[in-house]
C-alpha cells in the first residue's frame, strides 16, 4: 500500500498523527486521574471512619428527631473541614412520626396457643393508642385479594399481607418494587374495606427474625388502621398456622405522627471556576428509620458523597463547575428534602447539569443509571457512554433507567439525572431493620462507591455533557 | 425502498427470514434454559443448606484429619443422594500438618513491656517443638531486604515481614499476588541467613484482629525455621513498637508435619448421553485450613459445583457429554488432589475439554476467566464470547487469564481451564482465619455463582467449544 505520495500528504499524516497522539494524551490523562481517585479513596479513605462515627453517634435519624439534628450537625462539620467547601444547613420541615414503646403483637391459634410476633410499625402508621386490638387473621396475596374478597369478608379481621419478594429477580430491587405495594397501600387498602389493621410480610427475600419497616400511605385520613411489619419467619410461621384453622391477632402499638419538625438538608459545595452556575449535585439521604443505623440506608450514600469533594480537593482538581453533596432530609416518610430543595433551586434560577444519588447501600459499584426529561438525553447519554472505556476496569457499566428520589424533583431543570448502581444482593438483609448498623458495610465496597461516584463528576465537569 | 423484485426474491427473503428466527428461537431456548437454572438456585437452590452443615459439622478439615475424611464422607452422600449421579472417593495421601496446643507469641519492647500477638503459625510450618525461641525483631519489608541485609544482620533474629497488600490495587488478588511471596518463601528465605524464627504480616488489606495463616515452603530441609502470621493490627502495633528502639519477640509453637495421610478426593457425574468421553468438570477444593469452618475458601466452591448437577437434573436437562464434579484434595497445603486427580486422569486416557474451578469465595459473580495451553484457545474464547449476550444480564462478563490451582494439572490435556470470578472484595477479610464461617456467606450470592457454572455448563455442554 502506498502511504506518503506528496510532502503535503506527509503533512497532513503528521497531522493527524499528532491530533490523534493528542487524543490519546488526553485519554492517558483522564485515566491516570481516575486512578489517583481510586488510590486517595482506597489508601486515605475518610467515608468509612465518618459513615462509623455517624451511625455510632447518630443512629436512628428519623426525620424530626433530635438523632437527626445530631447528624445534620455533625456532617456539616465533616463538610466544613475541607478546605474551600461552603456549607449551609437548608431549612426543611419534615412531619415528624414517633414509634413510641416497642410494639407487642401476638397470635393465636385455635389450640389457644399464643406466640409473640417480632414486629415493627410502619413508618406513617398511626398506633393502637396502646390499647388492644384484637381480630381474626385473614391472609391475602397483594391488594386485588382485599377488592376482591371485599367487605363481607374484609370487615372486623386484621389482614395479613403475604405476597413474598420473588427470589427470581437477579436484581433485589426489581422484587422489592414487585411487592411493595403491600407496605405502602396494604393497610390503607384494607382499612377501606373495613379491616381493624395490617400485617405485612416484611420485605426482603429472605426467611429471618428481622422485622422490615418502611413508609405506608394513607390515601385519606377517613380510614387509617395499624400497619405493622412482621419477619419473614414469623410470616411463614402465621401462613402455617393459618392453613389448621382460625387465628386471633392482638395488637399494642403507640406510634403516630406527631407533626412539623425542623430536619435541615446539608449542603456543602466547591464552588466551580469557569461555570459556577453549572451544578454537579453528589447524594444522598442522611435520614434513616429510628432502629438500626441507617448504615447502608442511606449513610453510605451521604459519607461517600462527602468523600467525593474530598477526593477532588485531596487530588488537587479545581472543578470548573460547582461540585455540591446534598445530604437530604426526610426521603423515607414524605421526601421533603427533596422538595423543598428543588423548589428553592428553581426559585433561585439555578441549574443542575447533573445529579448523582447514591442510595442502594454502600456495596461493590457495579455502575450508573441515567435518565433525563430531555430530547437532549439522547447526547448526554452518548456523552457519558464515550468515557465507559476508562471505567470499565473498575467493574462499572452504564444502563439507562430511574436515578434516586431526592434528586427526582430536579428534573424540571432538564439536567441529566443518575444513580450510583451497587451489587443489590445484600441490601434487603438490612434494608429497613435493627441490622442495618456498621457491622454490615465493608470498608472497600464503600470506598469505591465513592471513588467511581468522583470519577463520573470529574468527567462531567472536565467534558460536560455535550 | 424497493424490497421485493420478483417471486425468487419473495422466496430468498423468506428463507432468510426463517434461517434468523430458527437461530432467534434457539437463542431463546437458551436465553430460557438460562433463566430456570438461575430460578432453580435462587428459588430451590440447596447449595447454602449444605454449606451450612458442611460448616457446623466439618469445620477445620485440613486434608489428612478426621474432620476432612468426615467431610468427604458427607459430600460424598449429597452426590450420592441426587438420582443419576455416579461418586466415588478417589484416594489420595496428604502430608498431614497440625497445629497442635495454641500458639504463645510475645513481644516485649525495650522499656520491658510485654504484649501478646494474636498469631498462628503458617502451614507446612515446624515448631519450636514447645520450647520457647528468643529473639530480636527486625523488621523488612520483602525476601529483597533480606538478602540485602545478609547474615550479619539477619543471624540469630526474628524476621518481621511486613509489606502489606496494597489497597490501592481494585482487585484483591493481584493485592494479594503482590505480597503473598513474604508468607510463602519468608521463613525459608530468613532461614538461609541464620534467623531464628520469622513473623510475617497477615494478608489482608485490613488492619484488623484476624491472624490469617497459610502456607509456606521451605527450600530444603536443612533450614526450617518456625514461620508464623500475625495479625495487621499487630504487625502495624510491632512496627511502631521498632521505631522506639529494640524490640524482642518470644515464640512457642507446637506445630509440624505429622506424615502422609489419606485424604480422598470426592468425585460426582452424570454421564454424557452422546459423548460420553467428553468431560465437562466443576469443582473447588474441599480441604480447608484447620481455623475456622472453610466457608468460603473452599467449602462455597465445592457446594456451588455439587449444586450444578443438582441443578441440570432438576430442571430435566439430559447432558450429552459427562458432567463431573470433583472436590479435591489437599489444595491447600501440597496440591496432592490436583495433581493425583490429573495423573489418573492421563493414565486412563481421558479428555477434559472444560474444567471450572471455584475457589474464590461465594461472592456474587462478575464473570469467569479463561485459559488453555493450545492453539485451539482463540477458537475456543470465540465459542464462548458468542454465549456472552446470554449471560450478560446476569452481571456476567468474560476475560482471559488463570483458572484455578487444582485443575491445573489438567492443562496438558488440552481442554479449556475456566476460573469463576466473584466478587474480590471481601474475600480477604476472610481467608485462612477462624473467621472464615457460614456466618460470613450470604446465600444468594453463593447461589448466583452456582447458577452462573451451570450455565456455562450447558452452554458447554449443548454446543461443545468448536
Amino acid at each position: 500500500m502506498q502511504f506518503f505520495t506528496s510532502l503535503s500528504g506527509i503533512r497532513w499524516c503528521l497531522f493527524y498523527f499528532l491530533m490523534a497522539s493528542s487524543a490519546v494524551q488526553a485519554q492517558d490523562e483522564d485515566a491516570l486521574m481516575i486512578r489517583r481517585i481510586h488510590e486517595e479513596a482506597l489508601v486515605k479513605g475518610k467515608a468509612y471512619e465518618w459513615l462509623t462515627t455517624l451511625c455510632t453517634k447518630h443512629g436512628g435519624r428519623i426525620a424530626g428527631s433530635e438523632a437527626y439534628v445530631g447528624a445534620a450537625n455533625y456532617c456539616s462539620q465533616v463538610l466544613s473541614s475541607m478546605e474551600g467547601v461552603q456549607t449551609i444547613l437548608q431549612p426543611c420541615e419534615a412531619n415528624y412520626w414517633q414509634r413510641g414503646p416497642k410494639e407487642e403483637v401476638y397470635i393465636t391459634d385455635q389450640r389457644g396457643k399464643s406466640v409473640r410476633l417480632r414486629a415493627l410499625s410502619l413508618g406513617n402508621s398511626v398506633g393502637t393508642g396502646g390499647k388492644e386490638v384484637v381480630g381474626e387473621v385473614i391472609e391475602v396475596q397483594g391488594l386485588d385479594d382485599v377488592e376482591r374478597l371485599g367487605r363481607e369478608k374484609i370487615e372486623g379481621k386484621v389482614v395479613f399481607f403475604n405476597r413474598p419478594m420473588d427470589p427470581a429477580q437477579i436484581r433485589t430491587f426489581s422484587a422489592y418494587g414487585g411487592a411493595v405495594d403491600q407496605r405502602v397501600y396494604g393497610p390503607s387498602k384494607a382499612a377501606e374495606y373495613g379491616a381493624r389493621a395490617a400485617l405485612v410480610r416484611s420485605m426482603t427475600t429472605r426467611v429471618d427474625t428481622f422485622p422490615h419497616t418502611g413508609v405506608t400511605v394513607y390515601k385519606d385520613t377517613a380510614n387509617q388502621i395499624p400497619g405493622i411489619a412482621i419477619c419473614t419467619e414469623d410470616a411463614v410461621a402465621l401462613s402455617r398456622a393459618l392453613q389448621t384453622g382460625v387465628v386471633t391477632a392482638s395488637l399494642k402499638t403507640n406510634c403516630g405522627v406527631v407533626g412539623p419538625r425542623p430536619a435541615p438538608t446539608v449542603i456543602g459545595e466547591i464552588r466551580g471556576s469557569t461555570h459556577p452556575d453549572e451544578i454537579i449535585l453528589v447524594g444522598g439521604h442522611l435520614d434513616s428509620w429510628d432502629v438500626g443505623q441507617g448504615a447502608h440506608d442511606d449513610g453510605a450514600g451521604c459519607m461517600q458523597s462527602a468523600e467525593v469533594l474530598r477526593i477532588l480537593q485531596s487530588i488537587g482538581y479545581k472543578p470548573k463547575r460547582t461540585i455540591r453533596c446534598v445530604l437530604f432530609s426526610n426521603e423515607e416518610n414524605g421526601l421533603a428534602g427533596g422538595r423543598t430543595y428543588a423548589a428553592k433551586s428553581n426559585e433561585a434560577g439555578e441549574f443542575h447539569l447533573a445529579a448523582i444519588e447514591s442510595d442502594a447501600g454502600g456495596f461493590t459499584p457495579r455502575g450508573f443509571s441515567f435518565e433525563a426529561d430531555t430530547s437532549k438525553f439522547k447526547l448526554y447519554y452518548k456523552k457519558v457512554s464515550s468515557w465507559l472505556p476508562l471505567l470499565e476496569s473498575y467493574g462499572i457499566s452504564f444502563e439507562m433507567g430511574g436515578s434516586g428520589a431526592d434528586i427526582g424533583p430536579l428534573k424540571s431543570q432538564k439536567g441529566l439525572l443518575v444513580g450510583l448502581r451497587p451489587d443489590s444482593q445484600r441490601y434487603f438483609d438490612f434494608h429497613h431493620t435493627a441490622d442495618d448498623v456498621i457491622e454490615n458495610v465493608n470498608q472497600r465496597e464503600l470506598e469505591l462507591g465513592a471513588a467511581a461516584m468522583a470519577s463520573l463528576v470529574y468527567l462531567i465537569d472536565k467534558f460536560g455533557l455535550q
